[in-house]
């Protein structure tokens, strides 16, 4: 049961923007931006950085439906979401995308443990600014959902077919908050 | 220097919030709703737990901004700030206040770390679920923050007088994103 009285049977992040609408709003605009505006990494990478900043926190909800919504994304090539998460050293992802998942890796851990060489590998791999700036908002921005998400105890659903249609939706729909649904 | 090009001479949030303004709205959107909206906990108790949580993040400019917002705030009662920096078991704060930091502080570690004890405490001492609530997305959002910022390694000031006069505008006129200054 949550900490605090927020809606029934409503899942996750969804629960807390109907509890309080004045901070879902602004949350739910950052996200839509950060993982949805036209940018050169596409939508798949985006929700596998957010997928895998979950992951590394431990926070269920986040992980399994951003991983759900990166698998719907990928594809044909959505085994790569597997790799991520379990062995992202050896994931076939290309060197760009595998080094801008080294710096959200370490972001999770502190913002001070991002260091000039691991900026300096992206760079090197081909990544712009506009895509090393955007990786480390991902990844701050889902330890801000995860540590909300589960400092709330907010509901984690078991069955896995609802985070196949959390991501169904979120790959058609992207984010945007409606609070009457 | 900063790992990307921001705008120079600008300090930590601003200047990332004038690269990307597509980001910086909602994240100042929501930090307003957080920190300024009207609400039970005076928004000299919001920056203090922002400034906590920053402080444990080590992260210096968001620590030394939110503690000189704090102390304008709290005017002749600014000694708590350093205290609750400090020493915050035996800072001289009531019992409610003092539970809500407990909570941001578990809230830093991870998500998981909050325990039903550690909201039944903030219950006990009279929190609402709006307070706890509010309580664990501000050290949410600065669990962002901190790692944003320095993630980025945006510039930090080293002159304490830029912080008194960061603090000083915060607490008049609270968060506001005007790309033109």
């Amino acid at each position: 049961m949550a900490h605090i009285s927020v809606p029934p049977e409503i899942p996750g992040i969804r629960s807390l923007a109907i509890f309080r609408p004045e901070t879902g709003k602004p949350l739910y605009e950052l996200v839509q931006v950060l993982l949805r505006q036209e940018s050169t990494l596409s939508p798949a990478e985006r929700e596998l950085i957010a997928a895998y900043v979950s992951s590394l926190n431990q926070c269920r909800f986040c992980a399994d439906s951003h991983a759900a919504t990166a698998r719907v994304l990928f594809g044909q090539n959505q085994e790569v979401v597997n790799q991520v998460l379990h062995q992202p050293e050896v994931a076939s992802v290309g060197p760009k995308l595998k080094a801008l998942l080294g710096i959200a890796e370490k972001v999770q851990r502190s913002g001070k443990a991002v260091t000039p060489d691991a900026i300096g590998r992206a760079r090197k791999e081909g990544a712009s600014d506009l895509e090393i700036h955007d990786t480390v908002l991902i990844a701050a921005t889902f330890c801000m959902f995860n540590r909300y998400v589960d400092g709330l105890a907010t509901w984690t659903p078991a069955d896995p077919e609802m985070y196949k249609e959390m991501g169904q939706r979120l790959a058609n729909k992207g984010y945007t908050l409606n609070i009457n649904n």
